[in-house]
């Protein structure tokens, strides 16, 4: 452990001007503007692995944009172990709201501020640079394989095929993932489960043109209007989903499992002022740890009809849209969800409109195991390098290259995040605490050793 | 009238010619980054006044956009028509459903499509072109002045003060305009009312931030769920606008009254049609011409909030707005009616969000007398040049300027309107017949004509 600290503190300047240089690059995998940016990226990283001392690396093609892929095979009876991460971001706006541009890294209150500095650069790179530390001071002790892709944020609809056919190449004994928040750094935690998602883009139409509403206004069905009424339907009085049969096959917990759930630091009084609200708002009957846990959710994530620009205009619109998304818990699947969602929302749908929903991509939720060797390597490489023993959490987020790793390659994952809650992940002034990011490729190796020694 | 025609026929196509000039300018009030060509339509009206034989032309300073004075006094014992009109046009959006560029006027099928065709610089340029035929064929029985404004779309906040500061130079008989639909030339028809309107803008906001939706989707409010929510309250089950004392000052007209309304001519099936719909909507126990003519509205006519780009985004939003308007009719006071709205979307806001009512521009409702000097000679011009009484209709627009003449100046106003409903207002592909046009240009002569018998 001394070892480690001295190397991470005497290359602490050197991890973190890569790091920047990394989010330096507009990888918007959503936005095809930056397509030359995001191939930049990936060139980056493949470029870094290399010169850690990864073999075989390659910018693996796909339908999309390149996995990069590389590995180090010490000795085939000793365990394997598979990093995942991407190297796309999310897009960057609402961009008046950034403190400082998102693709300009600046570092304030200890923070590393910019879009991809938490999700996912800041915390796969931790990977790469724990690597060249265990390179150059000897310690692999596992075999590892390297799995960075760049469409994390658009679905990784590419990752699945690239699975599906190099299963044997990517065989493994246990996917890491740093993706994911812990509670603190005085709380530190890890996440044994993700929430699945649904995402869907819906339109409604009502007349064939946009109209004038003193003309038109009272007479004819306003798409706005209707898509309103139909938004405010999908939650009742008690804020259940109300889709026929959303709930049917979630795994409900035990009491002793919420009990467990609840034990999980939090405190009310902070998290509302943390987010500037006066109440908190959820389905009855449960608390918010179990809200952003272990229920399910819909949520509105962007809505849009008419005139939306300066000043005013009377205008009836011919459509309005709305992209919503739910957050599955086990055992709830993507695809059962999206079509009973597609057919309640085209149920409700009255006469004087037409409604169209769009699928996007999803996903499926999953629990990982606490009882593995895997999760216990976690366990103890964090219990050595925090001074506490993690709590074991449920994840609101949806990595859904997990439940895929799991169904195609049968291999199990830890998710050993060291991002917090409050890194405004998909929001503007995203960061990642320097400590946090340090802190990670100081535990990154005690992992390796201890599931060397476990296994 | 043979000489009216003849002027007509011999200049048609310069007429149009000017006409596309002027459409080719973009005179987008609303939005800043069009000045310098709002300004330049202005130049160019007084430009075109001043050539056709106006004298005392000027360009009148105001806090936003200049209005276009002019004015030829004949004979100050003859009756003086105040002729108002709009040179700016509202936004072209969205672009991408114009079949032809806005600010290319095109012709197809004897229509002019371009933004402003008809509103209002199609319908303001017939009596230019009008005045120059009375002037040159010394037909000009009455004193005539124009004041053309370039805020019209925007609320005509300024026109008010300029109102109130040119009493004496702005006195007239009548207050002649052309900025309202006829119902076609089959049917000619002069609008007897206008709607007042109410225009507001609201923004809920819940967290201080964009978040994660997977991270606090379920235990936050959502805004864009909340506002929608908040939206689909304000029409209840019967289409009645929910907001309490709406509707306590609306007056209701006689059973002769809504039985005249109901008269003019108009085929479900042929609207439905026409506007691409299976079924109409509107408050209950009404008739469409009803509901867009003698019944207040409020309809939506922007919303926004979270992503609204391509592809996937998993955001929970701070904030989420809409645009919001009411057509107000008489007594309904547009003040009072913004602050019912104020009050009342305030007090339905729930704890877990904040929400901010701002006002944009109002107007009142005005009817316009049909026993008038002014109305006689305006349905007498009509019945000469289209061979048929006008309709008398009820409007569902808004010209708030018009209740403002009446106030400050004392002046009744004759809505003699050549547009048809299909013109498409405030949406792409706006046109404006060529026929209607010339009709126009025929037809406003007469009326100088009887308005100087008959006075």
């Amino acid at each position: 452990m001394q070892e480690i600290k001295k190397y991470v503190e005497e290359n602490q300047q050197r991890f973190l001007d890569e790091l920047f240089e990394l989010l330096r690059i507009p990888s918007v995998s959503a936005d095809p503007k930056y397509k030359d940016d995001v191939i930049k990226t990936a060139e980056f990283v493949a470029e870094k692995l290399k010169s850690a001392g990864a073999d075989k690396v390659e910018l693996c093609e796909t339908a999309g944009y390149p996995i990069v892929y590389g590995e180090k095979i010490i000795d085939q009876s000793k365990p394997t172990v598979l990093v995942y991460g991407h190297y796309d971001v999310q897009p960057p706006d609402p961009l008046e709201l950034w403190d400082t541009p998102p693709f300009e890294p600046t570092v304030r209150d200890g923070k590393i501020f910019a879009r991809g500095a938490c999700d996912d650069k800041g915390q796969f790179y931790m990977h790469v640079k724990a690597f060249e530390l265990m390179q150059e001071k000897g310690l692999l002790g596992c075999n590892v394989k390297f799995m960075i892709e760049g469409e994390e944020e658009v679905g990784s609809e590419n990752l699945g095929v690239f699975v599906e056919n190099n299963k044997e190449r990517l065989s493994a004994d246990v996917v890491l993932i740093s993706d994911t928040a812990m509670i603190s750094l005085e709380n530190p935690s890890l996440e044994t489960g993700l929430r699945g998602l649904s995402y869907v883009e819906v339109e409604v139409t009502g007349p064939n043109r946009d109209l004038h509403s003193g003309v038109y206004g009272g007479a004819v069905a306003n798409p706005a209007t209707i898509l309103a009424k139909m938004i405010a339907s999908l939650h009742d009085e008690n804020n259940h989903i109300a889709v026929p049969g959303f709930y049917d096959d979630v795994a409900e917990l035990s009491d002793s499992e919420r009990k467990q759930i609840n034990e999980a630091p939090f405190e009310l009084e902070t998290y509302k002022e943390d987010l500037g609200i006066k109440e908190i708002w959820g389905e009855k009957g449960y608390t918010t740890l179990e809200r952003t846990g272990i229920r399910p959710t819909l949520e509105v994530n962007g809505i849009w009809g008419g005139y939306i620009g300066e000043g005013a205009k009377t205008v009836l619109p011919s459509k309005a849209n709305a992209k919503i998304s739910m957050r599955l818990v086990p055992n709830q699947d993507s695809e059962t969800i999206t079509q009973l969602f597609k057919k309640h929302f085209e149920s409700i749908a009255p006469d004087y409109v037409t409604v169209k929903v769009s699928p996007h991509h999803g996903g499926e939720p999953v629990v990982t195991p606490t009882d593995s060797v895997a999760y216990k390597a976690a366990a103890k490489a964090i219990a050595e390098s925090f001074g506490k023993e993690p709590i074991p959490t449920r994840g609101g987020g949806s990595i859904p290259i997990v439940a895929l790793f799991e169904k195609e390659l049968g291999i199990k994952t830890v998710l050993m995040g060291f991002g917090l809650d409050s890194d405004n992940l998909h929001s503007p002034n995203e960061k990642y605490d320097i400590a946090n990011y340090l802190k990670g490729i100081e535990t990154i190796p005690l992992f390796y050793k201890y599931f060397n020694e476990l296994s």
